[in-house]
């Protein structure tokens, strides 16, 4: 039900992943799968660009917006037993671009925590709202990539932070964080005057075997979710994303900017969404089965290679966090590169931690292969 | 070769024009047109979902990024004559997402000049990004609707203004600058150190008949021009604008930010406007000779039905904006929409100014007499 795409189908469906990778290395860099998308998204959008959707999109309060609210409800009542109320949501463009609205409209002025590692666009969103920006370092050398509560909470008192990023399930470490640290972060939070803001564009890729997944919203109902379909499905460039907030005057708040402050949707993205969280679970199914299968791959091949490499159970996400300190290369992407392999470089999600790589782990078996022999060609002197 | 459609393909093809419009009203107000989108397009388009291109797109330095650019440096030397050299553009989402961008990295600090009346956005993302607005209201009762420029001097040295936001052809009046006015503009602006940042969105659409278009970074190479395909062509939702200097320095700055402030852009988009730059001239000339039948029309029945009605010629764009104040209703739109017909608000673009509509004329004659009725039922009484 997966279908591997090609090369040559690849470098022109995903420019960014492929088309900006010289031909010859394999990219698994940039967050997007080798497969076709779903069948009944391509269908669907198909269909809506044959009938010419291809005007503005109404961002709420819209058949458009009601559609791809309701299916989002209906998918976390199915998935994670989660009863969200219907009408909570605001379409955006993008995750990031929800982040950035949120933090301009909601975040109180104040630092912002963001657990390191950590998707490098939270800092730039940070940064690029006036905001200072407070990373809180994980300790490379933990057993788990649990949420260091302490060192939050020290970092929460020092700075005077008002808001923290919370990324659930986490890119780059693949952790699904538990009900318990969920609920400790809540208390630890509320108790400081901290707002959560969290992104959960990876909660339907928890894998088979993984803790379940706890929606965090669920727990804190003064938190701010922004999440899309768009990474699961593959359909980031389509543009929709939601913020989903449970007080009525944060949602007035994010509602009530001009279209100018909001204007990045797609009526094609809201309309893939719909399909994707309504009528795409077999698919999805299928997708995690074969992201486990994947990620069981690389752990063989990383062990048979490079066995000093260290990394973690991935949990969720396609995305594996590789520790490769002990082969003592500062930049293992860079040095992979060179052997025509293109990973992402650890220090652009921990700035300053060296050893480390992200590897997307969504593509076929051939490809994983050529990619932990890259790294292994570029770490082993 | 313009192809109208029904009401019911509108409702679904345009969300926010048809779609948010009550049944039964005619909708006449949002830019959007109720014509097919030119079939090379939606080919296009088309032929690039089913290839799954759904996925990130690369903003410069890629080869979507640099038929993009192509293909409008083309279209400009085949229509205006101006040899815009090759790489100047960097790819945004949208206009108002690029004059954002524009400010936000290029504009001095201090207050932001906008003639008025103007596109609202072009306020709406002054005061985002934190500058002061000021306005310079053009005289309503003014023989044609140039600028001001002696109005736009004195606001200039009374504000201490740095920025000047620049609509050419102008929405929504439909005049289209002439050469000697923007050299004026130019010799003015640089007299008192104000850069303009112009948006040149409608300038495929000067109608045949008008005063030649002269694309203002022809005339001042400081200025900055924000523009896309998305208006003339009517794809705004696929998300693809370009912005473009001809200064180096002012091009790395633009292009020097994270990806969280210009993440808004669609592979789908850079598609449907190289398309659109390159191929469709025949469609274009069709265009633009159906919206001035539209728009002759628009004045003939205005003659019959409300003969104190003044509009301006309209040169270019599908807009017309019509000064109803003989009738003295205040709120013109208003009281057309009791009659079932949506137009804009004249104050929407004139803050403050009475008894004015922008009506959106690119429809059929049926509904265009519907619009007429509608006001004339409106304002009549
Ligand atoms: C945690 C996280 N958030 C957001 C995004 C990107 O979302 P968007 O493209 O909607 O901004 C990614 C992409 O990989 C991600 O990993
Ligand atoms: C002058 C002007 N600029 C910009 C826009 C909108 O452009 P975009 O949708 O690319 O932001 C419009 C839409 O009508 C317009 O009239």
């Amino acid at each position: 039900m997966i279908v591997d795409l090609t090369d040559a189908q690849l470098r022109r469906a995903l420019p960014t992943k492929w088309g900006s990778t010289e031909e010859g290395t394999v990219p698994a860099w940039v967050a997007e799968t080798d497969y076709q998308v779903a069948l009944p998204i391509l269908d669907a959008v198909g269909a809506a660009v044959a009938d010419g959707m291809l005007g503005y999109a109404p961002w709420h309060d819209t058949l458009q917006a009601a559609e791809l609210d309701a299916a989002f409800v209906a998918f976390a009542q199915r998935h994670w037993g989660w009863t969200l109320p219907v009408g909570r949501s605001t379409v955006v463009g993008d995750v990031v671009a929800g982040l950035r609205l949120v933090l301009e409209t909601l975040a109180e002025p104040g630092p912002v925590l963001v657990p390191t590692p950590h998707y490098p666009p939270f800092r730039e969103v940070v940064e690029v709202t006036g905001h200072e920006l407070v990373m809180v370092e994980a300790d490379p050398d933990a057993d788990d990539a649990a949420l260091d509560l302490a060192a939050l909470e020290r970092a929460i008192v020092e700075s005077g932070a008002r808001t923290l990023i919370l990324c659930h399930p986490h890119n780059p470490t693949g952790r699904v964080h538990r009900r318990h640290e969920l609920e400790a972060l809540r208390d630890l939070t509320r108790a400081h005057g901290v707002r959560v803001v969290v992104d959960e564009i990876h909660a339907p890729l928890v894998l088979p075997g993984s803790p379940a997944f706890v929606p965090y919203l669920s727990v804190d109902d003064s938190a701010v979710l922004v999440t899309s379909h768009s990474k699961t499905f593959s359909t980031a460039g389509l543009h929709a994303a939601q913020v989903i907030t449970l007080d009525d005057g944060d949602l007035a708040a994010v509602r009530g900017v001009p279209h100018a402050q909001n204007g990045g949707a797609s009526v094609l993205g809201m309309i893939a969404g719909t399909v994707a969280w309504n009528d795409c679970d077999d698919w999805l199914e299928a997708l995690r089965e074969r992201i486990a299968e994947q990620r069981d791959l690389l752990e063989k091949m990383l062990d048979e290679r490079l066995p000093q490499a260290r990394v973690r159970p991935v949990e969720a996400t396609y995305l594996a966090w590789v520790d490769l300190r002990a082969y003592g290369v500062e930049r293992p992407a860079e040095a992979a590169r060179a052997h025509h392999v293109r990973v992402a470089e650890g220090s652009d999600y921990h700035p300053g931690l060296a050893g480390h790589v992200r590897v997307n782990l969504a593509t076929d078996a051939r490809r994983l292969g050529l990619v932990v022999e890259g790294l292994a060609a570029g770490v082993l002197r």
